[in-house]
Protein backbone atom coordinates (compact mmCIF):
# COMPACT_ATOMS: atom_id res chain seq x y z
CA UNK A 1 0.00 0.00 0.00
CA UNK A 2 1.22 3.57 -0.91
CA UNK A 3 0.28 6.31 1.15
CA UNK A 4 3.46 8.82 0.09
CA UNK A 5 2.58 11.23 -2.42
CA UNK A 6 4.23 10.93 -5.78
CA UNK A 7 6.71 13.77 -6.08
CA UNK A 8 6.62 15.28 -9.89
CA UNK A 9 10.57 16.93 -10.69
CA UNK A 10 9.70 19.52 -13.63
CA UNK A 11 14.01 18.75 -15.05
CA UNK A 12 16.52 19.46 -17.18
CA UNK A 13 17.58 22.51 -16.50
CA UNK A 14 20.26 21.84 -16.61
CA UNK A 15 20.50 17.94 -16.42
CA UNK A 16 23.25 17.30 -14.02
CA UNK A 17 21.16 19.30 -11.63
CA UNK A 18 17.63 17.49 -12.05
CA UNK A 19 20.20 14.25 -11.66
CA UNK A 20 22.04 15.99 -8.42
CA UNK A 21 18.13 16.31 -6.68
CA UNK A 22 17.63 12.80 -7.70
CA UNK A 23 20.27 11.80 -5.76
CA UNK A 24 19.48 13.80 -2.74
CA UNK A 25 15.68 13.47 -2.49
CA UNK A 26 17.06 9.23 -2.48
CA UNK A 27 19.45 9.75 0.15
CA UNK A 28 17.36 11.89 2.36
CA UNK A 29 14.41 9.00 2.52
CA UNK A 30 14.19 6.71 5.16
CA UNK A 31 14.53 3.62 3.80
CA UNK A 32 15.94 0.02 3.95
CA UNK A 33 14.64 -1.69 0.81
CA UNK A 34 13.32 -0.11 -2.63
CA UNK A 35 9.51 0.05 -1.35
CA UNK A 36 10.64 2.28 1.33
CA UNK A 37 11.49 5.29 -1.01
CA UNK A 38 9.29 7.43 -3.02
CA UNK A 39 7.48 7.56 -6.30
CA UNK A 40 9.16 10.15 -8.33
CA UNK A 41 8.10 11.07 -11.87
CA UNK A 42 10.86 13.75 -13.82
CA UNK A 43 10.55 15.06 -17.04
CA UNK A 44 14.20 15.59 -17.83
CA UNK A 45 13.47 18.11 -20.96
CA UNK A 46 17.26 19.77 -21.73
CA UNK A 47 15.32 20.87 -24.87
CA UNK A 48 13.71 23.83 -23.14
CA UNK A 49 14.61 27.49 -24.34
CA UNK A 50 17.30 29.02 -22.05
CA UNK A 51 16.21 30.83 -18.92
CA UNK A 52 19.11 33.06 -19.11
CA UNK A 53 19.11 34.94 -21.85
CA UNK A 54 14.79 34.97 -22.16
CA UNK A 55 13.99 38.34 -21.19
CA UNK A 56 16.34 39.82 -23.69
CA UNK A 57 14.69 41.46 -26.15
CA UNK A 58 13.77 39.19 -29.51
CA UNK A 59 14.97 35.96 -27.16
CA UNK A 60 12.77 32.83 -27.29
CA UNK A 61 10.27 32.78 -24.04
CA UNK A 62 10.74 28.64 -22.30
CA UNK A 63 6.90 29.71 -20.47
CA UNK A 64 5.36 27.52 -23.05
CA UNK A 65 7.93 24.47 -22.76
CA UNK A 66 7.53 24.92 -18.57
CA UNK A 67 3.63 24.79 -18.54
CA UNK A 68 3.26 21.82 -21.05
CA UNK A 69 6.54 20.13 -19.03
CA UNK A 70 4.23 21.19 -15.31
CA UNK A 71 1.10 19.85 -17.18
CA UNK A 72 2.68 16.23 -18.62
CA UNK A 73 3.21 15.79 -14.97
CA UNK A 74 -0.01 16.29 -13.02
CA UNK A 75 -1.16 14.08 -16.01
CA UNK A 76 0.94 11.24 -15.40
CA UNK A 77 0.30 11.49 -11.70
CA UNK A 78 2.37 13.75 -9.92
CA UNK A 79 0.90 15.02 -6.42
CA UNK A 80 3.54 17.89 -6.58
CA UNK A 81 5.47 19.98 -8.56
CA UNK A 82 8.88 21.30 -7.72
CA UNK A 83 11.91 22.38 -10.01
CA UNK A 84 15.51 22.28 -9.52
CA UNK A 85 16.60 25.55 -11.62
CA UNK A 86 16.27 28.70 -9.19
CA UNK A 87 16.22 30.96 -12.99
CA UNK A 88 12.91 29.16 -13.96
CA UNK A 89 11.49 30.60 -11.13
CA UNK A 90 11.04 34.09 -12.59
CA UNK A 91 7.78 32.06 -14.33
CA UNK A 92 6.78 30.84 -11.25
CA UNK A 93 3.30 32.08 -10.66
CA UNK A 94 2.38 31.67 -14.58
CA UNK A 95 3.75 27.88 -14.58
CA UNK A 96 1.69 27.75 -11.13
CA UNK A 97 -1.54 29.01 -12.42
CA UNK A 98 -1.30 26.74 -14.96
CA UNK A 99 -2.06 23.67 -12.89
CA UNK A 100 -4.42 22.54 -10.23
CA UNK A 101 -1.36 20.26 -8.44
CA UNK A 102 0.91 22.36 -5.80
CA UNK A 103 4.05 23.80 -7.64
CA UNK A 104 6.52 24.17 -4.39
CA UNK A 105 8.81 27.35 -4.83
CA UNK A 106 12.76 26.35 -4.35
CA UNK A 107 13.61 30.13 -3.70
CA UNK A 108 10.70 30.54 -1.05
CA UNK A 109 11.91 27.45 0.47
CA UNK A 110 15.40 28.43 0.35
CA UNK A 111 14.64 31.10 2.33
CA UNK A 112 12.71 29.46 5.05
CA UNK A 113 15.28 26.49 4.93
CA UNK A 114 18.05 29.69 5.95
CA UNK A 115 16.44 31.53 8.24
CA UNK A 116 15.91 28.28 9.91
CA UNK A 117 19.87 26.92 9.71
CA UNK A 118 21.09 30.19 10.67
CA UNK A 119 22.92 30.98 14.23
CA UNK A 120 23.60 34.79 13.60
CA UNK A 121 21.72 37.62 14.29
CA UNK A 122 22.36 39.38 11.08
CA UNK A 123 24.03 36.74 8.40
CA UNK A 124 25.54 38.56 5.29
CA UNK A 125 25.51 35.31 2.37
CA UNK A 126 27.22 36.19 -0.43
CA UNK A 127 24.32 35.35 -3.57
CA UNK A 128 26.16 32.51 -6.26
CA UNK A 129 23.78 33.00 -8.76
CA UNK A 130 23.12 33.59 -12.78
CA UNK A 131 22.96 37.00 -13.71
CA UNK A 132 19.10 36.40 -14.62
CA UNK A 133 18.87 35.18 -11.15
CA UNK A 134 20.31 38.15 -9.71
CA UNK A 135 18.91 41.15 -12.12
CA UNK A 136 14.94 39.58 -11.85
CA UNK A 137 15.41 40.12 -7.83
CA UNK A 138 14.69 36.91 -7.44
CA UNK A 139 16.17 35.93 -3.80
CA UNK A 140 16.55 39.94 -2.84
CA UNK A 141 12.66 40.34 -2.85
CA UNK A 142 12.47 36.96 -1.08
CA UNK A 143 15.15 37.67 1.14
CA UNK A 144 13.89 41.06 1.61
CA UNK A 145 11.68 41.39 5.16
CA UNK A 146 14.30 38.83 7.16
CA UNK A 147 17.67 39.67 8.71
CA UNK A 148 19.83 37.92 5.68
CA UNK A 149 21.86 41.26 3.87
CA UNK A 150 22.20 39.76 0.04
CA UNK A 151 25.63 40.65 -1.33
CA UNK A 152 25.88 40.41 -4.84
CA UNK A 153 29.06 39.78 -7.03
CA UNK A 154 30.69 42.35 -9.12
CA UNK A 155 30.58 42.43 -12.76
CA UNK A 156 34.03 40.68 -13.24
CA UNK A 157 33.18 38.41 -10.78
CA UNK A 158 29.77 37.60 -11.93
CA UNK A 159 31.16 36.57 -15.28
CA UNK A 160 32.87 34.27 -13.65
CA UNK A 161 30.56 33.08 -11.70
CA UNK A 162 28.17 32.60 -15.85
CA UNK A 163 30.95 30.24 -17.08
CA UNK A 164 31.21 28.06 -13.66
CA UNK A 165 27.61 27.82 -14.61
CA UNK A 166 28.34 26.97 -18.14
CA UNK A 167 30.62 24.79 -18.07
CA UNK A 168 28.70 22.42 -15.13
CA UNK A 169 26.10 22.53 -17.90
CA UNK A 170 29.03 20.77 -21.02
CA UNK A 171 29.68 18.55 -18.60
CA UNK A 172 32.82 19.92 -16.44
CA UNK A 173 32.27 19.98 -12.73
CA UNK A 174 35.43 18.09 -10.94
CA UNK A 175 37.75 19.85 -13.74
CA UNK A 176 35.83 22.84 -14.07
CA UNK A 177 38.06 25.66 -15.72
CA UNK A 178 36.32 28.07 -12.98
CA UNK A 179 37.03 26.73 -9.88
CA UNK A 180 39.82 28.35 -8.99
CA UNK A 181 38.32 31.89 -10.05
CA UNK A 182 35.49 30.96 -8.04
CA UNK A 183 37.48 30.17 -4.69
CA UNK A 184 39.60 33.55 -5.35
CA UNK A 185 35.88 35.24 -5.36
CA UNK A 186 35.07 33.36 -2.19
CA UNK A 187 37.90 33.80 -0.48
CA UNK A 188 38.20 37.84 -1.14
CA UNK A 189 34.52 38.14 0.52
CA UNK A 190 35.68 35.49 3.54
CA UNK A 191 38.55 38.07 4.26
CA UNK A 192 35.70 40.59 4.46
CA UNK A 193 34.37 38.14 6.99
CA UNK A 194 31.32 37.16 4.94
CA UNK A 195 31.56 33.28 5.66
CA UNK A 196 28.15 31.80 3.66
CA UNK A 197 27.72 31.43 0.01
CA UNK A 198 24.17 30.57 -1.32
CA UNK A 199 24.70 28.09 -4.20
CA UNK A 200 21.50 30.08 -6.08
CA UNK A 201 22.17 28.25 -9.49
CA UNK A 202 21.25 24.41 -9.49
CA UNK A 203 24.97 23.88 -11.66
CA UNK A 204 26.77 25.78 -8.13
CA UNK A 205 25.89 22.89 -5.62
CA UNK A 206 27.78 20.24 -8.00
CA UNK A 207 30.99 22.55 -7.13
CA UNK A 208 30.70 22.62 -3.48
CA UNK A 209 33.04 19.56 -2.99
CA UNK A 210 35.46 21.87 -4.64
CA UNK A 211 35.16 24.91 -2.98
CA UNK A 212 37.33 26.48 0.17
CA UNK A 213 35.88 24.12 2.86
CA UNK A 214 35.68 27.08 5.19
CA UNK A 215 32.98 28.56 3.78
CA UNK A 216 29.21 27.43 5.10
CA UNK A 217 27.92 26.34 1.69
CA UNK A 218 23.75 26.97 1.34
CA UNK A 219 22.44 24.25 -0.76
CA UNK A 220 19.10 25.05 -2.65
CA UNK A 221 18.62 21.33 -4.30
CA UNK A 222 19.21 19.90 -0.76
CA UNK A 223 16.89 22.09 0.79
CA UNK A 224 14.31 21.22 -1.78
CA UNK A 225 15.19 17.37 -1.43
CA UNK A 226 14.22 17.81 2.54
CA UNK A 227 11.54 19.38 1.33
CA UNK A 228 10.08 17.04 -1.29
CA UNK A 229 10.45 13.97 0.96
CA UNK A 230 8.92 15.49 3.94
CA UNK A 231 5.68 16.62 1.44
CA UNK A 232 5.88 13.36 0.31
CA UNK A 233 6.13 10.98 3.44
CA UNK B 1 13.82 22.44 -33.05
CA UNK B 2 13.75 18.76 -31.35
CA UNK B 3 14.56 16.42 -33.68
CA UNK B 4 15.87 13.53 -31.00
CA UNK B 5 13.65 11.10 -29.51
CA UNK B 6 12.45 11.18 -25.70
CA UNK B 7 13.57 8.50 -23.70
CA UNK B 8 11.33 6.54 -21.20
CA UNK B 9 12.74 4.82 -18.13
CA UNK B 10 10.78 2.47 -16.28
CA UNK B 11 12.60 2.79 -13.30
CA UNK B 12 12.81 3.00 -9.12
CA UNK B 13 13.65 -1.17 -9.04
CA UNK B 14 15.88 0.70 -6.98
CA UNK B 15 16.11 3.76 -7.70
CA UNK B 16 20.08 3.98 -6.84
CA UNK B 17 20.24 2.14 -10.37
CA UNK B 18 18.26 4.70 -11.89
CA UNK B 19 19.89 7.43 -10.53
CA UNK B 20 23.12 5.50 -11.95
CA UNK B 21 21.12 5.49 -15.49
CA UNK B 22 20.08 8.68 -15.66
CA UNK B 23 24.04 10.11 -14.87
CA UNK B 24 24.98 7.76 -17.20
CA UNK B 25 22.93 8.81 -20.04
CA UNK B 26 23.91 12.66 -19.28
CA UNK B 27 27.60 11.93 -19.29
CA UNK B 28 27.84 10.01 -22.34
CA UNK B 29 25.71 12.17 -24.34
CA UNK B 30 27.87 14.75 -27.07
CA UNK B 31 26.92 17.90 -25.27
CA UNK B 32 27.76 21.77 -24.39
CA UNK B 33 24.98 23.25 -23.67
CA UNK B 34 21.17 21.77 -21.49
CA UNK B 35 19.47 22.03 -25.29
CA UNK B 36 22.22 19.40 -26.36
CA UNK B 37 21.25 16.96 -24.21
CA UNK B 38 18.27 14.33 -24.45
CA UNK B 39 15.08 15.02 -22.83
CA UNK B 40 14.41 12.03 -20.35
CA UNK B 41 10.81 10.93 -18.80
CA UNK B 42 11.64 8.47 -15.91
CA UNK B 43 9.08 7.22 -14.06
CA UNK B 44 10.76 6.25 -10.42
CA UNK B 45 8.43 4.00 -8.82
CA UNK B 46 9.83 2.02 -5.86
CA UNK B 47 6.37 0.98 -4.98
CA UNK B 48 6.48 -1.65 -7.36
CA UNK B 49 6.20 -5.29 -5.65
CA UNK B 50 9.98 -6.61 -5.28
CA UNK B 51 10.83 -9.31 -8.35
CA UNK B 52 13.11 -11.06 -6.20
CA UNK B 53 10.51 -13.24 -4.67
CA UNK B 54 8.09 -12.93 -6.93
CA UNK B 55 7.60 -16.21 -8.57
CA UNK B 56 7.27 -17.72 -5.16
CA UNK B 57 3.83 -19.50 -4.54
CA UNK B 58 1.61 -16.43 -2.98
CA UNK B 59 3.74 -14.11 -3.88
CA UNK B 60 2.68 -10.49 -5.31
CA UNK B 61 3.50 -10.26 -9.33
CA UNK B 62 4.87 -6.41 -10.14
CA UNK B 63 3.30 -6.98 -13.63
CA UNK B 64 0.33 -4.80 -13.22
CA UNK B 65 2.54 -2.62 -12.02
CA UNK B 66 5.32 -2.77 -14.54
CA UNK B 67 2.52 -2.51 -17.26
CA UNK B 68 1.21 0.50 -15.79
CA UNK B 69 4.66 1.93 -15.54
CA UNK B 70 5.22 1.41 -19.19
CA UNK B 71 1.84 2.84 -20.34
CA UNK B 72 2.17 6.14 -18.12
CA UNK B 73 5.51 6.42 -20.15
CA UNK B 74 3.67 6.36 -23.38
CA UNK B 75 0.72 8.06 -22.53
CA UNK B 76 3.72 11.08 -21.19
CA UNK B 77 5.33 10.92 -24.74
CA UNK B 78 8.01 8.66 -24.25
CA UNK B 79 9.20 7.57 -28.30
CA UNK B 80 10.83 4.20 -26.45
CA UNK B 81 11.06 2.55 -23.25
CA UNK B 82 14.26 0.94 -21.27
CA UNK B 83 14.41 -0.51 -17.61
CA UNK B 84 17.04 -0.52 -15.49
CA UNK B 85 16.17 -3.50 -13.26
CA UNK B 86 17.48 -6.88 -15.19
CA UNK B 87 15.04 -9.24 -12.88
CA UNK B 88 12.27 -7.09 -14.12
CA UNK B 89 12.68 -8.67 -17.69
CA UNK B 90 11.96 -11.38 -16.54
CA UNK B 91 8.25 -9.97 -17.51
CA UNK B 92 9.77 -8.36 -20.77
CA UNK B 93 7.47 -9.81 -23.42
CA UNK B 94 4.52 -9.06 -21.35
CA UNK B 95 5.31 -5.13 -21.15
CA UNK B 96 6.44 -4.74 -24.13
CA UNK B 97 2.78 -6.32 -26.08
CA UNK B 98 1.07 -3.60 -23.31
CA UNK B 99 2.35 -0.70 -25.11
CA UNK B 100 3.13 0.12 -28.85
CA UNK B 101 6.31 2.20 -28.92
CA UNK B 102 9.57 0.25 -28.53
CA UNK B 103 10.44 -1.43 -25.30
CA UNK B 104 14.45 -2.27 -25.41
CA UNK B 105 15.95 -4.97 -23.68
CA UNK B 106 18.34 -4.58 -21.42
CA UNK B 107 19.33 -8.25 -21.59
CA UNK B 108 19.69 -8.47 -25.37
CA UNK B 109 21.75 -5.24 -25.07
CA UNK B 110 23.85 -6.30 -22.90
CA UNK B 111 24.51 -9.83 -24.71
CA UNK B 112 25.17 -7.47 -27.97
CA UNK B 113 27.49 -5.25 -26.13
CA UNK B 114 29.11 -8.37 -24.79
CA UNK B 115 30.09 -9.82 -27.74
CA UNK B 116 31.05 -6.71 -29.51
CA UNK B 117 33.84 -5.88 -26.33
CA UNK B 118 35.08 -9.42 -26.51
CA UNK B 119 38.44 -9.65 -27.55
CA UNK B 120 39.07 -13.30 -26.30
CA UNK B 121 37.84 -16.30 -28.45
CA UNK B 122 36.32 -18.41 -25.33
CA UNK B 123 35.67 -16.09 -22.78
CA UNK B 124 34.54 -17.33 -19.47
CA UNK B 125 32.37 -14.45 -17.36
CA UNK B 126 31.44 -14.67 -14.03
CA UNK B 127 27.13 -13.71 -13.42
CA UNK B 128 26.74 -11.65 -10.43
CA UNK B 129 23.16 -11.25 -10.56
CA UNK B 130 19.86 -11.91 -7.90
CA UNK B 131 19.00 -15.70 -7.01
CA UNK B 132 15.28 -14.97 -9.79
CA UNK B 133 17.65 -13.26 -12.70
CA UNK B 134 20.22 -16.46 -12.19
CA UNK B 135 17.09 -19.36 -11.67
CA UNK B 136 14.80 -17.59 -14.54
CA UNK B 137 18.11 -18.13 -16.71
CA UNK B 138 17.59 -14.60 -18.32
CA UNK B 139 21.16 -14.57 -19.13
CA UNK B 140 22.29 -18.17 -19.70
CA UNK B 141 19.33 -18.06 -22.10
CA UNK B 142 20.07 -15.10 -24.24
CA UNK B 143 24.36 -15.84 -24.14
CA UNK B 144 23.52 -19.29 -25.31
CA UNK B 145 23.89 -19.13 -28.71
CA UNK B 146 27.37 -17.20 -28.06
CA UNK B 147 30.79 -18.45 -27.25
CA UNK B 148 30.48 -16.69 -24.13
CA UNK B 149 30.15 -19.23 -21.23
CA UNK B 150 28.76 -17.90 -18.59
CA UNK B 151 29.80 -19.15 -14.89
CA UNK B 152 26.65 -19.36 -11.97
CA UNK B 153 27.87 -18.31 -8.40
CA UNK B 154 27.77 -21.66 -5.44
CA UNK B 155 24.85 -21.12 -3.02
CA UNK B 156 26.80 -19.51 -0.65
CA UNK B 157 28.34 -17.24 -3.23
CA UNK B 158 25.22 -16.44 -3.89
CA UNK B 159 23.96 -15.42 -1.06
CA UNK B 160 26.73 -13.09 -0.73
CA UNK B 161 26.23 -11.27 -4.17
CA UNK B 162 21.85 -11.15 -2.28
CA UNK B 163 23.18 -9.37 0.24
CA UNK B 164 25.42 -7.02 -1.50
CA UNK B 165 22.29 -6.43 -3.44
CA UNK B 166 20.23 -5.71 -0.73
CA UNK B 167 22.76 -3.54 1.04
CA UNK B 168 22.68 -1.22 -2.01
CA UNK B 169 19.01 -0.82 -1.88
CA UNK B 170 19.33 0.13 1.97
CA UNK B 171 21.83 2.72 0.73
CA UNK B 172 24.94 1.41 1.18
CA UNK B 173 27.34 1.61 -1.43
CA UNK B 174 31.24 2.72 -0.46
CA UNK B 175 30.03 0.72 2.97
CA UNK B 176 28.48 -1.73 1.57
CA UNK B 177 29.43 -4.26 4.21
CA UNK B 178 29.66 -7.20 1.65
CA UNK B 179 32.41 -5.28 -0.33
CA UNK B 180 34.99 -8.09 1.41
CA UNK B 181 32.94 -10.64 0.89
CA UNK B 182 32.33 -10.26 -2.76
CA UNK B 183 35.77 -9.50 -3.55
CA UNK B 184 36.96 -12.50 -2.12
CA UNK B 185 34.77 -14.86 -4.55
CA UNK B 186 35.52 -12.51 -7.45
CA UNK B 187 39.57 -13.26 -6.09
CA UNK B 188 38.83 -16.92 -6.03
CA UNK B 189 37.41 -17.04 -9.89
CA UNK B 190 40.23 -14.90 -11.00
CA UNK B 191 42.17 -17.33 -9.39
CA UNK B 192 40.93 -20.01 -12.13
CA UNK B 193 41.71 -17.41 -14.62
CA UNK B 194 37.89 -16.12 -14.92
CA UNK B 195 38.87 -12.02 -15.70
CA UNK B 196 35.70 -11.39 -16.35
CA UNK B 197 32.55 -10.40 -14.38
CA UNK B 198 28.67 -8.95 -15.57
CA UNK B 199 27.21 -7.06 -12.62
CA UNK B 200 23.28 -8.73 -13.97
CA UNK B 201 22.00 -6.75 -10.94
CA UNK B 202 21.89 -3.20 -11.72
CA UNK B 203 22.44 -2.45 -8.29
CA UNK B 204 25.71 -4.10 -8.87
CA UNK B 205 27.45 -1.54 -11.03
CA UNK B 206 27.44 0.85 -8.50
CA UNK B 207 29.59 -1.17 -6.24
CA UNK B 208 32.45 -1.65 -8.89
CA UNK B 209 34.66 0.85 -8.14
CA UNK B 210 35.06 -0.89 -4.71
CA UNK B 211 35.70 -4.10 -6.77
CA UNK B 212 38.79 -5.77 -7.66
CA UNK B 213 40.75 -3.54 -10.18
CA UNK B 214 42.19 -5.95 -12.53
CA UNK B 215 38.88 -7.82 -13.04
CA UNK B 216 37.01 -6.76 -16.47
CA UNK B 217 33.84 -5.28 -15.51
CA UNK B 218 30.73 -5.89 -17.86
CA UNK B 219 27.97 -2.70 -16.74
CA UNK B 220 24.68 -3.39 -18.32
CA UNK B 221 23.51 0.17 -17.02
CA UNK B 222 26.37 1.52 -18.67
CA UNK B 223 25.82 0.08 -21.79
CA UNK B 224 21.82 0.66 -21.59
CA UNK B 225 22.72 4.42 -21.57
CA UNK B 226 25.20 4.08 -24.29
CA UNK B 227 22.17 2.19 -26.54
CA UNK B 228 19.67 5.12 -25.75
CA UNK B 229 21.90 7.94 -26.34
CA UNK B 230 22.22 6.76 -29.76
CA UNK B 231 18.80 5.62 -30.24
CA UNK B 232 17.51 9.06 -29.14
CA UNK B 233 20.13 10.90 -31.71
Amino acid sequence: MNLSKIIGILGGMGPSATVDLFNKIISNTPAISDQDHLHIIINNNPKIPPRINALNPGSETPLPELIKGAQMLQKAGADFIIMPCNTAHIWYQEISNSIYIPFYSMITNTVDQTLIQMKEKNPRVLLLATHTTINTRLYQHAFQQTAVTLLIPSLTEQLVVNQAISSVKAGLIKTNPYLKDLNKIIDDYANKGIMHILGGCSELPLLFPYLNEKINKLDPTLMLAQFAVSKSL
